[in-house]
């Protein structure tokens, strides 16, 4: 019997996981030191979670199964309604604000493609109880703050900004109904992956009215949020929003990190759940996906029967990211080489017990140790120790009667005698 | 809506979070010393590949879902399947011995109770491509080394051991038939959590000849692999089994873990495809489930349509191990306190863009560090500085006029004026 795995699953080898450790390391250092505190759900939710918030786009895409009571689970397609869930069942006795940070596994069952799998891993903070869009920069910055680390200069990578509260303020105001609004934002969130042309046609489709749909072309290649201003009639839920829009600006700026962030209308997201300010950051050449989005959601916890409490996010998933370092070539370079202290030789199988009471000796004293399983030629075990990276390598000879061992230094290949109890007790 | 979770699922906030990520660093520091390098593979795999060889109790345990084209999978209720997949998968260019291991979350419907869950979390180690029954030892020295770690003593722990050849041998050997081998494994694999006379009825229910029952009843009674072997009429099988049993425990005194190692006839383990040395970690006092239990699975890559590679490995779940150390009081012990070493306070407004990009300073430098989003009565602000267990907190206040700040630390309360740039090169 020989089977496959499944199609958009991956294996990870020790090679992939070194590659998936080293980045999801990187989320986690880079989560505590902006204070962030992890935490964690079930693989999977109850279906009717993800009916009622997620967008079509992923209900559509769930893997679902029944528990043993015939009742309807889901993978978990994302992690916010795991979150909101959590939150709202420690509302009273959790401090707040609340940061913080996860890395999820999650499951959709799209058609594999590139920067696109089935099962895939998502970076997620999020900061709950903060109605100032500091919160918002503050959780740019941490995406930021990860992406610079890694190598990711403001000429690899964009913030692109904007507000969903400005989106719909301005639709409203062009006379765009509001139970229209949640197909607009998904049509508008797939503009730029559609080809030329095909946009327009969309977009006619939804609004027939020529003069609204060509308002709403303009408003999209808008540059600034002043020329946005301009060409926007005046009212309150619009001007707020472009004054949040502008104290974000100012905010990341002065965090240091305004020359990743520019403001782009076209950023939409396309959940439903977004209620403000909210954001996506792309590869500055726009030939990938992006690398991840997030932005504020006000009502989620509501909806999901908690208080109304302010709450911002972002969701960073593992495949574009990993597509786009492997092509900045800042993998390689960067990847800690997987490495042993100790291997431990042996010419004799008359040494062998000896052999493995040193290796657990070294290993019980938190050194990294191996050991050959036979006493095989010694150049034989020398190349073993050498493809597990090993720093230095006991040989175990004849002077073992004597108590002396032979240690090669397996860079400089320098090889010294050493007394075996002042050996052990370094 | 108000939506809880599914039941036998856990949710991790930040504290129990923290127990789960100092359990899994654990594994994976032990893990890493004994040489041992980390995979991971889908959370679902064909449903197949776990009818075949993982032993009725899984399979009716499986979660089972279908994908877009109809296909049956499963969440994967072990990982040995998948190793032994993807192992075949690259048989030829993996350097062997192979020693891999993994933390797979895995999954099981089965009726949630003490110490079993629907989800949970295994370290699995592995050696691949070792005949030796030094591999066995191996395995068994890296599963005390954690536990030895972890502060358990062999006092608290005992390692039992017995050979399901040797068994096999045995069974064939009083006249057991091959075909009933399977039933017998699995109901002795019960006898410890039977209650007393219960046992006894369902072997005379699977062996009715009472002179056969009785050689098992008497074999599980067996202190010393002597006591066994003294027993066992001599036969090929039976004799190396005992002979392979004795080096495990003489390489294991060897490896300086003799004193956890007992020899246990009654331990069988209920998987259908062990062959050779199988073992489990119980609590002294035998109150609690198997916290870990593994062994020597030579046929199962074969099976999988690979090679005939000998193989063995452990499997140690997370939610018994967690109810033993908080019995003995060693989480609350041994956990590391959550921490960040500045809090950023402030006690105007005005300095709240100060107040911001002081912090991201030190954030940037590599120092975790966080702030109030507003100018609340400093007491308050030094209370949530405390709540977060910070070490220093930055005050601004009116000195910052004069690029001054005050520097409180947390522990002794001293507090002192500092210069705001020798601050921030520090």
């Amino acid at each position: 019997m020989t089977i496959s795995p499944v199609k958009g699953t991956r294996d990870f080898y020790p090679a992939q996981m070194a590659v998936h450790n080293w980045i999801v390391d990187g989320w986690k250092e880079i989560s505590l030191r902006n204070g962030f505190e992890e935490y964690d759900g079930p693989i999977f939710e109850y279906l009717k979670m993800y009916q009622v918030k997620s967008g079509d786009e992923i209900v559509e895409q769930l893997f679902s199964l029944t528990d043993r009571g015939g009742r309807d689970l889901a993978l978990r397609p994302e992690m916010t309604p795991t979150l909101a869930r959590m939150v709202n069942q420690q509302i009273n006795s959790l401090p707040k604000p609340i940061k913080w940070f996860s890395v999820p596994r999650l499951f959709r069952a799209e058609r594999p493609q590139k920067g696109r799998l089935r099962e895939f891993f998502q970076w997620n903070i999020d900061i709950i109880g903060v109605d100032d869009v500091l919160a918002d920069a503050e959780v740019i910055f941490t995406t930021v703050d990860y992406l610079r680390q890694i190598g990711l200069t403001s000429k690899d990578i964009k913030v692109k900004i904007s507000s969903r509260e400005f989106l719909a303020g301005f639709l409203k105001s062009i006379g765009i109904p509001e139970e229209k609004l949640g197909d607009i934002y998904v049509l508008l969130d797939k503009s730029a992956k559609l080809p030329p042309g095909v946009f327009e046609e969309l977009l006619t489709e939804q609004i027939p009215d020529k003069t609204i749909s060509k308002k709403i072309l303009d408003f999209m290649v808008e540059q600034s949020i002043e020329q946005v201003r301009d060409i926007t009639a005046p009212n309150e839920s619009t001007d707020s929003a472009l004054e949040d829009l502008s104290k974000v600006f100012d905010y990341l700026g002065n965090m240091g990190v305004g020359d990743f962030c520019i403001f782009d209308p076209g950023i939409v997201r396309g959940l439903a759940y977004y209620t403000g300010i909210v954001f996506e950051v792309h590869d500055a050449v726009g030939e990938l996906r992006a690398i991840c989005g997030g932005g504020r959601y006000d009502n989620l916890l509501k909806d999901f029967g908690g208080p109304s409490i302010p709450a911002t996010g972002m969701g960073m998933g593992d495949c574009v990211l990993e597509i786009l370092l492997s092509e900045k070539g800042l993998l390689e370079k960067q990847l800690p080489k997987n490495a042993i202290d100790y291997f431990v030789a042996y010419v004799d199988d008359a040494y062998k017990n000896q052999a493995v009471k040193i290796t657990m000796d070294l290993r019980s004293k938190g050194l990294s140790a191996n050991f050959s399983y036979k006493a095989s030629k010694l150049n034989k075990q020398l190349k073993q120790a050498s493809s597990q990276n090993a720093a230095k390598c006991v040989i175990i000879g004849e002077e073992i009667e004597s108590n002396k061992l032979a240690i090669k230094d397996m860079n400089t290949g320098e090889q010294t005698l050493v007394d075996l109890s002042e050996f052990l007790s370094e």
